[in-house]
């Protein structure tokens, strides 16, 4: 275990966050070492150190630092008590080592609120968001579709859900070079005038801003590619994105079940394999965050990825490579 | 054209409600005639029957009796006051004609909002509802599972909410026969605690109520059966429905392109096409309303479905058909 170069983009790593810590966490977070990307590990330092050892004798050979952060922040705990009352969490060290410098980005699988509790206070909001958002990628037709917010405000006012959009607009400009992002706000009907009392006057402020703003938006819409950005207040952006994740895995797991079924007597078929491989291959829809492995935190000062409470390995790494390439690409645009 | 026999189970349609009226309304209604349904028509008396003259020259024969109502309530009219102005529309009158038990039951797919105010207004609210709610059959492992509201209410208090869990596990008692149903609180976060103010307070109300509460859930655990009957507002409800329908139909999508893909060169081989249909069959998830064609309101005093605005003919027809039989089954409790 060596420190990090200098100059070099670093990602800080929750090891105890999320339902499978440390365990996957410490898996992905390998994966993502031994494909070149920096990581400094926060945990309780020596059975983190234990647990590397058992899962890789080579670790030390990688670019993985490890720094001592022996508290955890449950899933349950209450954000911003959590946060002030255990400094020397793993979730709060990790932030807190982007706002020193030490590392270019965060990826946190732990307890959301705390995230964007720990980005908020530690790190900072950027001018003019009263709330960061969780940004992530819906599958589509065609492209993916960037939400906001999956998660991190479960009570919202109109002026954050226009907050939200700006935030969203900027994002896909940088991101997709979109020059005029669609902006559609999410409700229970395409039409004017349908959604909660806050969705009709976030609707005002987005008809009224500067932004090109295209009305309200139905999922069925969303998958058809009609908007860039959707807006939504936190919590009906949860259930958007986790509807969406568990009708995929629901429907994987009928047609793997169909297969097995149609396939009997085919074991040994080649044609049949074939087929069926490549029909399995087709249809794997990345409905989790768009195949990131983790949704962005947009509104505050710096990278963190928020990953899903029930990340596994594949998902951990994902979200480090995808929390490295962001960082990188800020290096650029700073 | 005759008038019905007295006795029979009589399906009010509202001929002029939903995105595809009144063509596809009349087609599924004449489906549901031939099967035995009879069926009282609201709409235009002249423009209906020349419709239908056109759609088949035999439908006198059929169990079908129209009743003029010309005017038309649009989807995108604010509810009470497109009710109060149009009582001789389409919606109005099919639902009238419940209250005057010339008919059992009413489908509409029309603005949903105004039909919930019409119910309310004209049947009235079972008591202790003080909002009716939209019942639908979610997919889900197993057996499909009881949500309310779906979007009849976008904007509830927590008490509706808690209401709601009780009219949910009346039905599920009655349909299913489950002596003690499993509610479940939809939140983004399984853990208490975590939810919007409103989940925060009904959370509240249910753990100290007479149910079975078990507590908060989220989509994927929905579809693990986890729970028998899921209370949301109808904002949120909407959300998780339409998010359900709009991923399946996009992954359906994707499988037949696959399917086509893969199928090249296969086309005359019928091994390949008998895997193909089978699993085409076993992989039909009916995610519209568990295969329903339209939710039930419950909460107000007599039998109301509501099928998609964007419901097609087989939609309309199952629709139908589910407004009989539920008729039926209230007949027999009653």
């Amino acid at each position: 275990m060596a420190l990090h170069d200098k100059g070099e983009v670093v990602v800080a790593v929750d090891v105890m966050g999320g339902d499978f810590a440390p365990h996957v966490v410490l898996k992905g977070a390998l994966s993502a070492a031994k494909s070149g990307v920096p990581v400094t590990l926060f945990g309780p330092l020596q059975s983190v150190k234990h647990d590397l050892n058992m899962l890789d004798t080579q670790w030390s050979t990688l670019p993985i630092l490890v720094v001592d952060a022996p508290d955890i922040v449950e899933m349950a705990e209450e954000p911003v008590s959590a946060i002030k009352k255990k400094k020397n969490s793993s979730l709060v060290q990790a932030v807190a080592s982007v706002k020193a410098g030490q590392s270019a980005a965060v990826v946190s699988a732990g307890n959301s609120g705390a995230l964007m509790a720990s980005a908020t206070f530690i790190l900072g909001r950027l001018d003019g968001t009263e709330r960061p958002a969780i940004a992530g990628w819906l599958p589509a037709k065609g492209r993916n579709v960037l939400a906001l917010d999956l998660g991190a405000n479960a009570d919202c006012k109109p002026a954050y859900l226009c907050q939200f959009a700006h935030l969203g607009d900027e994002h896909v400009r940088r991101v997709l070079g979109i020059q005029s992002p669609r902006i559609a706000l999410l409700s229970n009907g395409a039409e004017k005038g349908k959604g909660s009392t806050l969705v009709k006057e976030a609707f005002h402020l987005l008809e009224n801003s500067s932004l090109r703003f295209i009305g309200n938006i139905e999922p069925q819409d969303i998958m058809r590619n009609k908007a860039d950005v959707v807006v939504c207040d936190g919590f009906a952006g949860n259930v958007l994105l986790k509807s969406i994740e568990a009708t995929s895995a629901l429907m994987h797991g009928v047609l793997y079940e169909a297969l097995k079924r149609v396939g009997n007597g085919h074991g040994e078929d080649l044609t049949y394999i074939t087929w069926r491989d490549e029909l399995v291959r087709q249809l794997n829809i990345k409905a989790d965050y768009g195949g990131e492995g983790g949704a962005l935190l947009l509104g505050v000062e710096g990278t963190v990825v928020v990953a899903h409470g029930s990340a596994r390995e594949k998902d951990i790494e994902r979200a480090i490579l995808f929390a490295h390439k962001t960082a990188c690409s800020q290096g650029e645009k700073a």
